[in-house]
């Protein structure tokens, strides 16, 4: 079988059963957000790394250097904010350069890099820069220490549990779209794609509240929320009119003659959070992180998605896959 | 200035200038083979990455996917064993790879990381799968404590110290043309080539015998003694006819019609240790690691060969630059 035709998914899938071991410091195997293992003095570390495909992930034609640097250390910190956060980090990154980018724009790609890891706390210590003619990638790795023995995983959700999101849906791949049509960076759509905002403070506050599980929405609230199902052994229902979109998500997605519910559903690149919560503790995140409460934690098994009547609907994309597998 | 002028360390040399801060957690900022921080616990980790990418660090016309996977993670440890090494040491690993993979060849990848992870106490604990249409890459990051507060540096080097270094050079780069001219891979420059052995326990008793520097020969002996120069204010003279140069290079060099010294000079990837000690440290290492000694370093800069008359011997190449800059 070949990896288009397992899936990303199919082959993480495969890849757990050969890693998946017992060693005791290994307190969080793979396949969550990050790893979490316990460092030889004693504190719980959460370990992560993402990359970013030159094709795949960007297009230089309309992502500029800056923003290229800035998304490839916010998307670690993300998977960082879904463990319920870390106070401060270190990252390493990975150039692959083709040999005739204009040093310049390295430069530019490490000053947006370390924008976002000021903001961030996270500080960028080292890597290593190869030769990679035929197509450039970034390949980060960032760790943190834990502050406490807790942290939150994809397995904690429970049946009656709130699903609620950060911020608005919809608005990265809408700004996507935008750019490829020649639109500006200035869009708020196009910015959030750029300059995605991880959600470190709010996966922090609610750990710290008593979240039950979370993911941040890399892939699709679908497909992300779908994670959440499989590794909780448990379903979802979410209410569509209660997912929030963003004015300028409706406003671009109508531009362009598009749909922005079909972008909040299955819409990758948000870095917003899902988080999975008691009632009570919800409503505590609700009124202090402004979390939005989209729908509730059923028996059963994935993801289904009601209208403002009640009735389910029917979706054709559930999210992305980068080999396009089931 | 284009990539491709500036070379991969004026690059290098480049980014440190924009990275370097003072932030007091930073212990080792870029530049070194791994960069330190410290814990929230408290303890020292040494955090390091290496990529490897199809058609500049690797042919899959004579590499197998169990060496590939093998080789990715070793030569990540090597960077922890020109610290002085970890005890134990956890990684995460991104692969990029083109859709039309076989399946079977990860799981064969996997199974050559995980013998490399089994043997030095490295344990795989996630990572990231994404689609790379051109070219496949395998980007791994390894993280590990220190046990000590002392590490070994490029940038200890002294006038008049020993330079050692363990196991025999130029193996690798025979080995390589060997495959590349249809060689098998039972030839022992071969399997060089494609399992390095990391000197993880070398490189820990070097440290715990007062070790002065250190590096892992991943560029070649001129070019990373010549590092070890750079970063200490040093100049070194070593004696080519004291290089440790094994059987099999001779004569796999001898079948090849190549220069079996100039690939113990300038060959890379054989990811020995270069180790720098005050006589007295290093005639223990000598006498329990095995360490040779080639040279000693001097006043001034830059590396000096002397030939076995006691003549400087001119050298054409110097070691590997991934980039072909100065």
């Amino acid at each position: 079988m070949r990896v288009s035709e397992s899936g990303e998914f199919g082959l993480i899938a495969e890849l757990r059963k050969i890693l998946s071991g017992d060693r005791e410091d290994i307190i969080l195997p793979p396949g969550d957000d990050a790893a979490v293992f316990r460092a030889p003095g004693g504190e719980l570390m959460a370990f992560t790394t993402d990359a970013l495909v030159e094709g795949v992930h960007f297009d230089r034609a309309y992502v500029s250097w800056r923003a290229l640097g800035y998304k490839s250390l916010a998307v670690n910190i993300s998977d960082l904010a879904a463990m319920g956060g870390c106070p401060s980090s270190f990252a390493l990154v990975v150039l692959g350069l083709p040999e005739d980018i204009e040093v310049e724009n390295i430069n530019h790609l490490y000053e947006g890099m370390m924008k976002c890891g000021e903001k961030f706390s996270c500080r960028i210590v080292g890597g290593d820069i190869v030769r990679s003619p035929r197509q450039l990638f970034i390949s980060v790795s960032v760790i943190g220490g834990l502050p406490r023995e807790t942290f939150l995983t994809r397995a904690g959700a429970g049946t009656g549990q709130s699903i609620m999101i950060t911020g608005t849906l919809g608005d990265s791949a809408i700004g996507l779209d935008w750019l490829k049509r020649g639109g500006g960076g200035e869009n708020a759509c196009a910015r959030k794609h750029l300059y995605p905002e991880p959600r470190l403070r709010e996966g922090k506050r609610a750990l710290e509240l008593g979240a039950a599980a979370a993911i941040d929405v890399s892939d699709g609230l679908l497909r992300d929320l779908g994670h959440i199902c499989e590794e909780s052994g448990v379903g979802a229902r979410i209410m569509a009119q209660e997912i929030p979109i963003s004015a300028a998500a409706f406003e671009t997605a109508r531009e362009l003659d598009e749909d922005a519910l079909g972008a909040a559903l299955s819409g990758g690149e948000d870095y917003e959070l899902i988080v999975i919560a008691d009632e009570e503790n919800a409503l505590a995140m609700r009124a202090e992180i402004g979390l939005v409460r989209i729908g509730e934690i059923t028996q059963g098994s994935g993801v289904t998605v009601l209208d403002a009547s009640g009735r389910m609907m029917q979706l054709e994309k559930t999210g992305y896959d980068h080999f396009g597998g089931a």
